[in-house]
């Protein structure tokens, strides 16, 4: 199979609206082997369930993890005019050199569980627009930053972790949550990194601003409007992702922004998606509720770069480990009841 | 250093009446050091504690886990004769044929992990007497399986992980944990693997028969009448770690309830120990509460065998590898604020 690409939102629009299934006879054979190996049912609890679910994506009964990718995408954001930082957007390309450098978080949990990081600086001197005075993407650019992800997949990878930097894209995700989900801004607001009381009031004013100046409730729209480079690029990576049937880790409050618009936008296109963690910013969890999906880990973790999603990298590869390398109850003669 | 090791109870109870304590200079250097990474304060949430924690039982501001051991101790109970597990008691002696020939789950996790195991049988043909007749252990018998989980540690260990196997065990930790802490038997009794309603009655009029019969609340004798060899290996081998300055990641309901009876011996105790998960046995998260221990995970398992604790390894591993890999603002030339 030839996977498709695209030169227009609406053949993104296209592409997303044709969504891959997985392979129901491998999630069927790993959910038969998953019965007979040697413990008592569901003992392994959510380990199990991930590891069927991870079966039917990569279609195999007996799967192995032995090529994930991490990619982080960094954006800069014309918002952080408005101070909605407590650093200055130069923060964002020198912690583009530490990624590259291998000395930030992400390296060392890249290292840790075996995986491969690609870093993609997104026109980072061209910072988007402020969205508090027009939309933060003319459509170009938008579809070119939802193909720079999309390109960034390496098909023959078995495992994807989207990450991103941004100084200011906290603001930005919290737009596109109030966007999308009903309530206040204000309910999806946190401090971000390193914000005080009055910087999470500006905050607040911010976003009301930016949802009042870009009315278009569509959700790609939204993304469009209110995201960056690096959110979309999130997008276009899990939309390859899911056209190449590779099994993905969402990480945290701006990941999983992003990755909403694509949910509200084609119901089911996160079903290859697992949350990693839920993260301390104060609206993350709401989020995941909204697009039901139930975090891996929960360990106060705020940082972003894919790092939460990068370490539930460990507890995904258990999973499979256990799955694929336990014996059955036949197999070592082990009484199962 | 020497470290002492013990002929009797009594000798036991002075080892652990003398706690080591953690090098404090290398937690603040580790402290130090966790402020100067790159990342806003305090974004790698419950990592960062985790690694400082490792810095002062390991005695290095910037350590590496290199080493891990999991022992695994196997006992079988006398009170498997009232009918309390779904499971044969062959099943112990089956499982401990299935660690070594590397077929169960934590040899899966282990080898994800970079840990070896280590499989201690404990007189499986001789289980302990049913507690609901007497005491499960006569005084010579609980102080060898001490001193078979003690000697088990390998002193040149980094990370220890006890885990258990042991046919009606859950039984024997509800009533441990039922004796040390208030309430009635039942808030201690879950449903242990695969039990039905009226087992589950079953169970409760066990325990009580158990506690009645072993009216004594002093910890180590709770741990004695009504635990079983394999629970009080943990303790021991829990007891070296901490001599050794080991760090310890507890596993699940019965890891807990033995370990639990060492900190109700000696305050502080566990000082050593995080708790790799919370499981899906009913009384798991309360005994951690009761015990101040905050799971790391919570992926409904109830496996035993160390297996949520191994998983946890993963954790840890990601965190001391942040904090020993990340380059410092300096370093990297990133602004720090």
């Amino acid at each position: 199979m030839t996977t498709p690409t695209f030169a227009s939102l609406a053949e993104f629009r296209a592409i997303i609206s044709n969504l891959t299934a997985p392979e129901e006879s491998a999630a069927n054979a790993a959910r038969d082997r998953n019965n007979q190996l040697t413990k008592p049912p569901a003992a392994l609890g959510r380990l199990e369930e991930l590891a069927i679910w991870y079966a039917g994506w990569n279609g195999s009964a007996r799967p192995e993890i032995v090529n994930p990718q991490i990619i982080i995408f960094a954006g800069n954001h014309g918002v952080t005019a408005r101070g909605v930082s407590a650093f200055p957007s130069e923060v964002t390309v020198q912690m583009v050199a530490n990624f590259k450098a291998g000395g930030a978080a992400i390296n060392q949990l890249a290292r840790t569980f075996g995986a491969r990081i690609d870093v993609h600086a997104m026109d980072l001197e061209r910072p988007t627009a402020d969205f508090t005075q027009g939309p933060a993407m003319e459509e170009v650019e938008f579809v070119d930053a939802l193909r720079t992800g999309w390109n960034a997949v390496d098909p023959a990878t078995d495992l994807l972790v989207t990450g991103e930097m941004g100084i200011g894209n906290t603001t930005s995700a919290s737009a596109i949550a109030a966007a999308l989900f009903d309530g206040q801004p204000s309910d999806w607001i946190g401090r971000g990194t390193g914000v005080s009381d009055e910087a999470l009031a500006l905050k607040i004013r911010v976003v009301e601003g930016g949802l009042e100046r870009n009315p278009d409730r569509e959700p790609l729209a939204i993304l469009q409007n209110l995201g960056g480079r690096e959110l979309a690029a999130m997008v276009g990576a899990i939309a390859r992702a899911r056209a190449e049937r590779i099994p993905v880790i969402l990480d945290g409050f701006i990941s999983t922004a992003a990755a909403a618009t694509l949910a509200c936008a084609q119901p089911g296109a996160l079903d290859h998606c697992v949350a990693g963690h839920v993260s301390a910013e104060a609206a993350h969890g709401e989020m995941l509720a909204r697009l039901g999906l139930n975090p891996l880990l929960d360990l106060g973790m705020r940082l972003g770069e894919g790092s939460g999603a990068a370490l539930a990298i460990g507890v995904l590869k258990g999973a499979i480990a256990c799955h694929s390398g336990m014996a059955t109850f036949a197999e070592a003669g082990v009484s199962d009841s």
